[in-house]
C-alpha cells in the first residue's frame, strides 16, 4: 500500500476493517490489520464506538498483537479498555507491554488490578515495573524504557552482531549498543553502524565511544529533551549515582516533551497553566482557569482604586478616560513581546548566554517602539480631537514612558523569577499585564494632573 | 571520560584545547579534540574569538574532520568563517559537508563564491546541491538529505548487510533501508532491526514493509513533524511526483522544527511574529514589532472613540471610568486563555476531531468562570465602595457579559480564519484581546447608562 495519500489510503483500510469485523471474517480482517502502520492500527481500534465489535478484535488478535496496539492508546482509553478484557488475556497483554507504557497505565488503575496482575507476571518483568511506577513524572525515570541492549566490554563485534540479532524483536533500539563493564557500570557506547562498519575481531571496548551522553533518573524533561536535540541522539541513556544503566529514553518520547514544554510555555503565557489541553471538561478547566482571572480581578480592583484617587483629575476632564484602554493597551501589548522573547530564551536556555545583553536589546527596541507610538498619536489625536495638541501631548507622552516601563517590566521580571527559581506561573503574562496595567495608569494620570491646565 | 556532569568535564576539555591550541601542541590538540562529542567541538570552536587560532585549527584538521564541526555551527557564523578558509581547503570542507547543508549554506553565500566552488566539487553533489537549494524554506525538500540508503528489491539479506556495512559512514542514516523496483521508485523499507533478525537468505522484497510513510518534496514541515510524531519515525523518505526517492529528513532536523513551530506559534500570540529570537538587533526586533504596537494604538483610538461617544454618562458619574480597565482586562484576560487552548489546538491539529466540542466547551468554562467572577465583584466592590450595590451589580454584570463575548470571540474567529487559510498571524492575541476591548466597553456603558438612575 502506498501512504502518499495517507489519509485517504488510512480510511479506506478503516472501513474495510469495520466491513470484516461485522461480518466476523476475521482471517480477512487480521490481513488488513497487521499490514498497517502500528499508528493506524491505534487509529482504527480508537474509533472503535461498540463494545460487542471490539471483543471481536481481542479474540482475533494474540495478547502481543494487541498490546501493540493497546500500548499507543491515549492512557485514559487504556483505563477505559482495560476492564473490558478478560483476565487471563489482560495479563498477557501487560507482560508483552513494554515496561514503562505498563507503568504509566499502572499509575493510573485501582489497587486491586495491579496486584492480581502483578501475580500472573512474570516476576522479573513485576519487580521492574514496580520500580518505574516510583519514578516522578517529568523525569528521566518516568520516561525511560527498560528494552535496551547492554553487552559486556570483551565481547567483539561478531559476538556482538550475534547477540544483537537475538534481541532484535524485543529492545525498544538496537541502533545504540550500551557497553559495560564487569560491574555492570555504563563506560561506553557503540552505534550499530560503526559495529557493522568494524572487524567482526575487535572487541567492542577497543570500538566503543567512551563520551557517553546519559542522564540520571531524577534529571527534568526539559533538560533531557536540550542534550538530545544538541547532540542529535536517537536514544539516550538513564543512570543511577553508580553509572548502572538503568532504561533508554527514545527520541520519540522525547517528541512528546519538547511539544509538552511548549504547550506549557504558552499556557503559562495565557495562565492557563494545565488547562490547554482540548480533552478536558469544561468544569474541570473552568476550575483550572477561573482562579486566575478571579486574581487578576482582584488586582483590577487596585487599579480601579488608582483611577478612583484621580477623580478630581477627571472630573475636570472627562475626556481624558478615553485614553485609559490605550495607554494601558500599548503598555500591555509591549509588555507581553517583551515576556514572549524572554519566556522563549528562558526555555531554550538562550538566557545563559547573557542576561544584560538581552535585557539591553528589550530596552532599546522598546525605546525605538515608543518613539514610533508617541509620533503616530501626535498625528492622530489633534486630527480626531480638533487639534488638541495639549492632549496629543499628555497621551504620546505616557505612551512613551509606559512602554519603557513595561519593556522593563516584561523583561527583568521574568529574569528576576527565573534565577530565584519561584515557579516561573508566577511570571505569567496577565500577572505583568496586570502590572503594566497600572504602572502605566499612574504615569498618565501624574502627566495629565500635572498639565490639567492647558488641557481645559 | 563520563559525561554525568557533562557541562564541566566539557568545560574541562575546552580549557585544555585551548592550551595546546596556543601552545602549538598540535597531537595533543587533535588527541584531545576528537575524542569529543561533536556537539562539543562545535561548541569550543564557535567561542573561539582569536582568528590566528582559528587559522591553526584549519591546519591541524582535516578538511572532513573540520566539515564535520563546520556544518554544525549557525549558518550565520558559517558564513563569517567561510571567507577564512583557503580555497582548496574550502572546496574540500565544502564535498564532506551533508549535501542539505551545503545547500543551506550555499543559499546565504554570494554568487561569486558558490561559482568557484560549484566548479571544485565532484559533478554529481554539485548538482544534487544546486537541486536542494532550489526548495523553499519549510518544506519537505529544503530538510532533507541526500545522504540515505537505498536498495533493490531483489537483493539477498546477505547482500543488502555487505552493502550496508559499506555505507555506514557516508549515510546519514542506516537504520531504514529503502527499497526500490526497477524504475527506481519507492516500494517498501527494512528496518536495520528486521533486517538482521531476517534470514540471510531471503529478498528484501519478502520481508519489506510495503506501507512506507513518506512525503513528497514540498510538503510543509509542520506536516511532517507530525508524522514523524505519530509515526514514531528516525527518519522519513522524501519522494517526487513518481515515488523516486529524493532524500531523507532525520529525526533531529524534525526536533527542530517542532521547536521552531512551537516558538512560531508563541510569536504569533504575542504579536511578534519572527522577533522572538534573541540573535536578532534591537532595530530588527523594532521593526519586526513597531508595527503591531501602532496598529494597535489606531484601533485604540477607535476604543477612545467609543469611550467619547458616552461622555454625557461619565460626566454623571465619573467614577465609571475606575472601573474601565476592570472590565477590559478580565474580558482580555479569558479570551487570550481561549485563544492559547485554540491556537494549541489547531497546531496540534487536535481541532480536527470536533470543533463544535471545543466551542461548546470553551464557551461553558467562559459561563462558569463569569459566574465566579461576578460574584466576586458583587461581594468586593460594596466592601470598597461603601456598600454602593447599583455599582457592583453594573460592574459585576458587565464582566459576565463581556466575558461570554471574550470566550465566545477567542474561540471562533481563529477557527475561521484557520478555515478561511488566511494567515493565523491575523488571529494573533492582541488582536483579538483589542476586539474584546471594544466589546466589553460597549457592553459596560450600555449597561450603565441604562441604569444611570440607581447609581446617583
Amino acid at each position: 500500500m502506498f501512504l502518499l495519500l495517507s489519509a485517504t489510503s488510512a480510511h479506506r483500510s478503516y472501513k474495510k476493517l469495520d466491513e470484516y469485523l461485522e461480518n466476523d471474517d476475521i482471517e480477512s480482517f487480521r490481513h488488513e490489520l497487521l499490514r498497517l502502520h502500528q499508528y493506524n492500527q491505534m487509529k482504527w481500534f480508537e474509533q472503535l464506538q461498540n463494545p460487542s465489535l471490539r471483543k471481536n478484535v481481542y479474540k482475533a488478535l494474540s495478547a502481543r498483537e494487541f498490546a501493540a496496539i493497546f500500548q499507543k492508546l491515549k492512557l485514559k482509553d487504556q483505563v477505559d479498555k482495560v476492564q473490558e478484557l478478560e483476565d487471563t488475556y489482560q495479563a498477557d497483554v501487560f507482560s508483552a507491554m513494554s515496561t514503562n507504557r505498563l507503568a504509566d497505565l499502572f499509575n493510573r488503575l485501582p489497587e486491586h488490578v495491579i496486584h492480581q496482575s502483578i501475580d500472573q507476571m512474570d516476576a522479573e518483568q513485576a519487580r521492574t515495573v514496580m520500580q518505574l511506577m516510583k519514578h516522578e513524572e517529568g523525569t528521566a525515570g518516568a520516561l525511560m524504557t527498560t528494552e535496551f541492549v547492554s553487552l559486556n566490554k570483551d565481547l567483539t563485534i561478531e559476538q556482538a552482531i550475534e547477540k544483537l540479532r537475538a534481541f532484535a524483536d524485543l529492545a525498544e533500539t538496537i541502533y545504540y549498543v550500551y557497553v559495560e563493564n564487569d560491574q555492570h557500570q555504563l563506560v561506553g557506547v557503540v552505534s550499530l553502524r560503526h559495529l557493522l562498519a568494524g572487524e567482526s575481531t575487535k572487541t567492542l571496548e577497543e570500538i566503543m565511544k567512551e563520551e557517553v551522553i546519559q542522564v540520571v533518573q531524577d534529571k527534568d524533561q526539559e533538560d533531557i529533551a536540550k542534550l538530545t536535540k544538541d547532540y542529535d541522539l536517537i536514544a539516550i541513556p538513564v543512570v543511577d549515582d553508580d553509572r548502572h544503566l538503568l532504561g533508554i529514553i527514545m527520541v520519540d518520547e522525547i517528541m512528546d516533551v519538547v511539544e509538552e514544554e511548549a504547550t506549557e510555555d504558552l499556557g503559562e503565557f495565557a495562565a492557563s497553566r494545565g488547562a490547554l489541553g482540548i480533552e478536558i471538561s469544561a468544569l474541570l478547566a473552568a476550575k483550572k482557569r477561573a482562579p486566575w482571572i478571579m486574581g487578576l480581578l482582584l488586582i483590577g480592583m487596585v487599579t480601579a482604586q488608582i483611577i478612583s484617587f484621580f477623580e478630581n483629575t477627571l472630573q475636570e476632564v472627562v475626556m481624558l478616560s478615553a485614553f485609559i484602554p490605550l495607554v494601558m493597551g500599548a503598555a500591555g501589548n509591549t509588555g507581553t513581546q517583551t515576556l514572549a522573547v524572554i519566556v522563549r530564551s528562558i526555555s531554550n536556555d538562550e538566557v545563559k548566554k547573557g542576561v544584560w545583553k538581552i535585557i539591553l536589546r528589550e530596552l532599546s527596541a522598546g525605546f525605538m517602539i515608543g518613539i514610533c507610538s508617541a509620533a503616530v498619536l501626535l498625528i492622530v489625536i489633534p486630527i480626531f480631537y480638533n487639534g488638541n495638541w495639549p492632549l496629543a501631548f499628555i497621551v504620546g507622552g505616557s505612551v512613551f514612558l509606559a512602554l519603557g516601563f513595561a519593556t522593563f517590566i516584561g523583561c527583568v521580571i521574568p529574569i528576576i523569577i527565573n534565577k530565584l527559581n519561584i515557579d516561573q506561573a508566577v511570571a505569567s503574562g496577565p500577572f505583568i499585564t496586570t502590572l503594566n496595567d497600572m504602572v502605566s495608569i499612574v504615569i498618565y494620570f501624574l502627566i495629565a494632573t500635572s498639565f490639567l491646565q492647558y488641557l481645559q
